[in-house]
């Protein structure tokens, strides 16, 4: 009776008897990661192993097994019903304090409220803290317009004559999937225009912001990282999020790099090239949204928008050293975003300054945060079965990128995708129903810890990810990397805020022995933004004076004083 | 590439573009059920082979290609997102002009709230029309009681002699699967009490209703139908549904027959019987709510709860003469109903009138119709992709109930497990994530179909069943029988109620050439019950001349001449 066979499965104690306690005796699985790094040659075997019938079955199985997947999720025994969507009928008391701005205002009004919002010491720190290093921000920008110091085509030449130099040998830095010079150019003039008539649309106006290249964005088209999705899906209008910001009057600089579908975090993509870290150009940025961290990171603007599935805005944020901003699930529209899954991604914001991730946020969503502070109690918490979670997700992720995904992949020559992506979506494609059902049974379950964890407390506080930017191998580049251990411990803080909609922010708090940065991550309560972005600005004041400035960097303000 | 290998497959239009007006061209594909009939030593064949993996597997991939579930659902391309849980944002303004029954009330009386709107012309149609036939309903026995015609303990013991002559031969009509008679004369006993004091609880009080075998309630262990599910999950409270009966002073007098797990609608069971059609015990009675409606057909309850998840009240009450009311997903809690599945299943009524199945629902979920009349446009519409719809709702009810139930299987002895489910389940075993997504994405379609014909709508009409009763073979009596075929024609008209949560009532209009019941069925708007058992009771009140006497029928209220 081989579909009745044995294995070894946990049985899970019905959620409400869990200890959350700081004594509970929930222990920390240790992600027990059984996939040898691949690259090169190896990845082309693997992949061409994976899709073959009978002997990728059988890969998949054996994969499972090592990864625990059969025994914490497959065969596993839960009492809980499935939770699909991480919606959370959750009433902030703090949240309703905060100020709040009619989501029927124009983006411009709600950007400018969102700056009357920012608290009144920010630029008093920075100016009596001088802090050695600091990225110009979205307000340098427009007081640099107003003032006449310079003006939008000044700075967008500037961006065009510096994405030039970081794309050209030594550097090739990899940063965008596209741009055009003369659509950039005319956004700039009209900007510069609108100036000199003194009628500004906002404080975003002519603010260069980068997007994703998951993101539609006229007159690009949008590649998701491939050489061939933009073939069979063409994008004939802007993203709700872009619109917005084009209706601020900012400046769309290009679609950025990413991990090929987003499918790994590495930042690798063996086709647009494996995206670099300002801090260190021989090390990877992380991702998927690598491209959007690496352009702030290395001052080339200020503001870039990402997605976040599994970590893909916060992850690139810290290991570049700068801000990545996740709101709560459905705070932002995702009409006009690649549907690469349907309940774990989330439109991100990356930003030098937890101020400008605020200003377009206010932009893109028309709520804000109120400018009181917040008292912080400190308790201590056991969050139970982590890695049950990232497990769960990885299977949910996976499972709807493979039902999105899959249509157009019958249509291709398979060759056309990176073999990591191919190595990718061979396991996205081999997880069963029950597998996808329990996963979302484990939601539920997470959805309860939470849920009394946020009760006694305002946010939660964890690393952003396990491990620090590491070197790009050269076997890396031309077919991609397999590196399921790094991206583990890469991904393994992140789940919470995709498989639960929790938002999070990560904030640069320091560098590691070599200099790279390292992150800070902040979880907060369903829909209490407001909260989260108070403790993360409260972070960067004190974190500020030991910024960094990376090895690569433009200073776009140039008749400013580097900053 | 093995896994990119091209198929047959179906191109979706975006639902907006679909045509739902009557001269659409979509056309309405005929169910392409390809699977013999399987019943005896040959259903024992198949379950090994199903059961074996690789021979398994093979058969499991033909099987979903001949029955176009590849085409139709699994490689389908599609561009909507999935919709996991049928709930509706739905505002339906002739149901705020309903009377609404405030939820806090106790059920004794919510149910009198009901008996006093319900129209007064029932009585005087009854009464002036003087069908040949009708059943006693729960104002026959509240009169009679208060009367003193007779009591519930009489009532309780002619209810268990007939039970006594339904069950033994020549009958063997194997109506239940537990009832205890010393806990029925007790709860008789207490109600005539009640009675003698003067002091019925409500109109439900001594009224008998029996219950599913799927729906918690004490004495007895939920067997779901199986011989073995009840020794691993124990009965320790009555269901929420139940508990209301019993406020209202009901008699609850055991646990109906059904259909093995609900996997199958001819309720047909190897371990309790076969339930006969008390129309004609050659016959089946549908399922899988089997011995529900059969217990209301037979006169035995007025009243009877079952759980609908593809049809599985309206499918019996439809073949058994009855009325089967399903109401919106959500409308009444499911706590302590067997979890087969999450998003489809819903606790039903079995009732000889429309009347009755009103006063039970008010009981068990709070709200209830107005007494206004309803005026009823009649447009023509296109219902598209019926046949789709039918396989999406196979494919989630199949993977759910595989999900909840297979770590019990895991621990069992396959050959507890009669042989159609044992076939059912390696089916609902072999579903993958990709399936399940696309049939919650058909579910999206199907969702946006039905929102726009209900707009110009008030309900629709359509058969209840595509099969009347059909004979017993003798070969199903020992392992089951698998009939997908005539499976396929019960359910084909099922699907809306429970893939969309939509409300359904069937009523009986009529019999067939071998005077075997036909149903009618209406489909509501979400929400909208007022208005659908209104129809129903406008239906009931035209066909019940017509009525006719079943050849199994006890009457328990003895002292009044046989209705």
């Amino acid at each position: 009776m081989g579909w009745f066979f044995k294995t070894q499965r946990v049985i899970y104690k019905p959620v409400e008897e869990v200890d959350l306690s700081p004594d509970s005796d929930e222990v920390y699985l240790r992600a027990n990661v059984k996939a040898p790094r691949m690259a090169g040659f190896l990845i082309k075997i693997a992949a061409w192993i994976l899709e073959s019938r009978i002997l990728g079955a059988m890969l998949v199985y054996i994969l499972k097994g090592e990864n625990l997947i059969h025994k914490l999720v497959s065969f596993a025994e839960l009492k809980e019903p499935p939770v699909y969507v991480p919606y959370h009928p959750w009433k902030d008391l703090k949240e309703q304090e905060a100020k709040c701005i009619p989501s029927e205002l124009p983006p411009s009004e709600k950007a400018q409220h969102a700056v009357d919002c920012l608290p009144l010491c920010s630029d008093v720190i920075i100016n009596t803290q001088q802090p050695t290093f600091r990225r110009w921000t979205i307000q340098d920008y427009s007081r640099a317009y107003i003032s006449g110091e310079t003006t939008p085509l000044v700075v967008a030449k500037s961006f065009l004559d510096a994405l030039h130099a970081s794309s050209t040998p030594p550097l090739k830095m990899s940063f965008f999937i596209s741009y055009n010079a003369e659509d950039i150019l005319r956004q700039a003039t009209e900007s510069t225009l609108r100036y000199e008539r003194g009628e500004p649309i906002s404080v975003l106006d002519g603010v260069p912001i980068a997007v994703k290249d998951e993101i539609d964005s006229k007159p690009y088209q949008t590649t998701g990282g491939t050489k061939w999705l933009h073939k069979l899906r063409h994008c004939t209008d802007d993203a709700c999020c872009v619109k917005h910001l084009r209706s601020c009057g900012a400046i769309i600089v290009g679609k950025t790099n990413m991990h090929e579908l987003g499918v790994g975090t590495s930042g690798i993509n063996p086709h647009y090239g494996a995206t670099r870290n300002p801090y260190d150009p021989s090390k990877v940025t992380g991702g998927s949204s690598s491209g959007s961290a690496a352009v702030v990171s290395a001052g080339l603007c200020p503001v870039a928008l990402g997605v976040d599935g599994g970590g893909s805005v916060r992850i690139p944020a810290s290991l570049c050293g700068v801000i990545g901003f996740k709101p709560t699930f459905g705070r932002v529209s995702h009409s006009g975003v690649l549907p690469l899954n349907w309940t774990v991604g989330m439109v991100g914001i990356l930003a030098g300054t937890v101020e400008d991730a605020l200003i377009v946020y206010a932009a893109i969503s028309g709520h804000h945060p109120s400018n009181q502070p917040t008292i912080l109690p400190t308790v201590d918490v056991t969050l139970p079965e982590i890695e049950v979670m990232r497990l769960a997700h990885y299977l949910t992720i996976g499972s709807e990128c493979n039902a999105s995904i899959r249509p157009h992949l019958e249509k291709m020559d398979v060759a056309e995708l990176g073999c990591d992506a191919r190595v990718a979506l061979r396991i996205y494609g081999a997880f069963n129903s029950r597998e996808y059902l329990n996963a979302q049974r484990i939601r539920n379950r997470q959805m309860h810890f939470y849920k009394h964890i946020l009760e006694r407390a305002d946010f939660i506080v964890i690393p952003t990810t396990g491990v620090t930017a590491y070197p790009i191998m050269e076997d890396a580049l031309k077919y991609g990397d397999f590196d399921y251990i790094n991206g583990a411990a890469l991904v393994r803080y992140q789940i919470a805020g995709n498989f639960l909609g929790l938002p999070a922010v990560t904030v640069p708090v320091g560098y590691d022995k070599s200099g790279m940065p390292i992150g800070l991550q902040f979880i907060g309560r369903p829909w209490s933004e407001s909260t989260l972005l108070h403790i993360a600005f409260a972070v960067q004041v004190l974190s500020i004076q030991s910024y960094r400035k990376p090895k690569v960097f433009y200073n776009l303000l140039s008749k400013k004083e580097e900053p």
